[in-house]
């Protein structure tokens, strides 16, 4: 079976639907998936009351959770299952209370083992609130896969 | 007023106390301060069934946020505020599915406006799931303060 | 006095004799400085036989001083002493023996005490060669100084 | 074959001569490998005159070649070749123009195809210079081959 698939942008519509069903924490965090294309997503959340930190200020994880699901669907988007290496994240501006920030993947460069992602977090209508990069190791298995479909 | 307090262990400890009531995403995600002293902290967390990726894995973002808590404690611990400017996170072994995870932050450097922390994530009775460093930057404010005490 | 200076092109222009002139151990690598804009930089060098690694291949630390120095360029072209917090580099093919590298530096984002750049270095008429960011922090003194101005 | 050589002590000598020998770039920067083990290492370097940056400080290029050694020397350690997937560094203190530095790698995890190591910087009887992760590639060439041996 050739996990490249013939069709990118069909393997890309279901690896959306999968992610969108499967990602329970990204679920929990009202984390929504925007757009998928082969090697680069956008994906949303809203900022919501008990996502602050001991200062009373946006938390750091929470941002970091919106681009890491950005991450995870633009690396996935090829229809083979990889998992994140190692992800980098600066944070240049504390976004307002209650605001929607918008995630966007890049691929930067896809290898037959690794891949590296640029991720950025802005606030909409407003300026950049993180910048990441993220690298994936991308295993033999599939994304996509029945149940029953073991590991 | 002299923000880096006179007695360092109390200031740890009530920086602990705020800590632990005021960061309402760590507390969503059931994260506990086991221990805070002077730079160095320790926190505890159990992956929850809600806590899995698109691959049914332990989600990566959940990992990371247990390591910023234990992360903010540490640096915020001498009583001045202090907010990420960066992190950066290897993952290096997938969590069994509920199982304990601890992270402990440890402070490699305290500058006068920056400092660096190293932390490890590692699953009770068993390895290292992450390993991360975070560079915080250290405001002129005080962490602990009373209503009204505007920043 | 004014660090961020009245005529910016004026200044970036300073800043680039200045680096061009002083930086001594990018010219022992033969780096040259081929732009200095406002936050924005473009370097070059060519890989000689002696920037090969033990497994004959260029060497990644050469790499690095090729974008270290155009990040460098960037971030003190607005006139004001800065350095290096960190940086991350992200290694994406290696290049061919003897090519010509180019660094690209961008300003992402600048504070009143910090800035975070991406770099990019690539091989001429090739593909990406690393992938980095670099935060800088920024001191109040100007990176340009007569003799005898102390800091 | 098998690259995972049966003597692990006498494959990181072997491995040590290599290092020593063939990666140009660090002979040319004075590095010296002090003691390898399999999976850690030691390293040294004299700052020279020609190594500062336009600040007139020690050049953080130069600090980052130490520290990639060492890690490269670690990560080759147990005969299997290895390259750079990534590297993060954090600049913690500015060394003495002339001082000794000293780069020791740990190794934190090693997989199948991949590897963390952490590397600390120090100046020789003062204090952190710098701090670094390095995640590694391992490939299926053995590090150490005779001529003819393709990779």
């Amino acid at each position: 079976m050739n996990h490249e698939a013939d069709d990118p942008l069909e393997t890309a519509a279901q690896v959306a639907g999968f992610m969108s069903q499967r990602d329970r924490f990204a679920q929990s965090l009202g984390i929504r998936l925007v757009d998928l294309q082969p090697g680069t997503s956008r994906a949303e959340m809203q900022l919501r009351p008990d996502m602050v930190n001991g200062l009373d200020l946006p938390h750091g994880a929470a941002i970091f959770a919106l681009a890491d699901f950005a991450f995870a669907a633009a690396c996935n988007s090829h229809g083979r299952a990889a998992v994140a290496l190692s992800m980098d994240i600066h944070f240049l501006a504390s976004p307002s209370p209650g605001a929607w920030l918008e995630a966007e993947a890049v691929e930067v460069r896809r290898g037959e083992r690794t891949g590296l992602y640029h991720i950025r977090v802005r606030e909409r209508e407003a300026g950049i609130v993180a910048d990441l990069h993220g690298m994936a190791y991308r295993k033999q298995d599939r994304f996509l896969q029945g149940p029953g479909d073991g590991r």
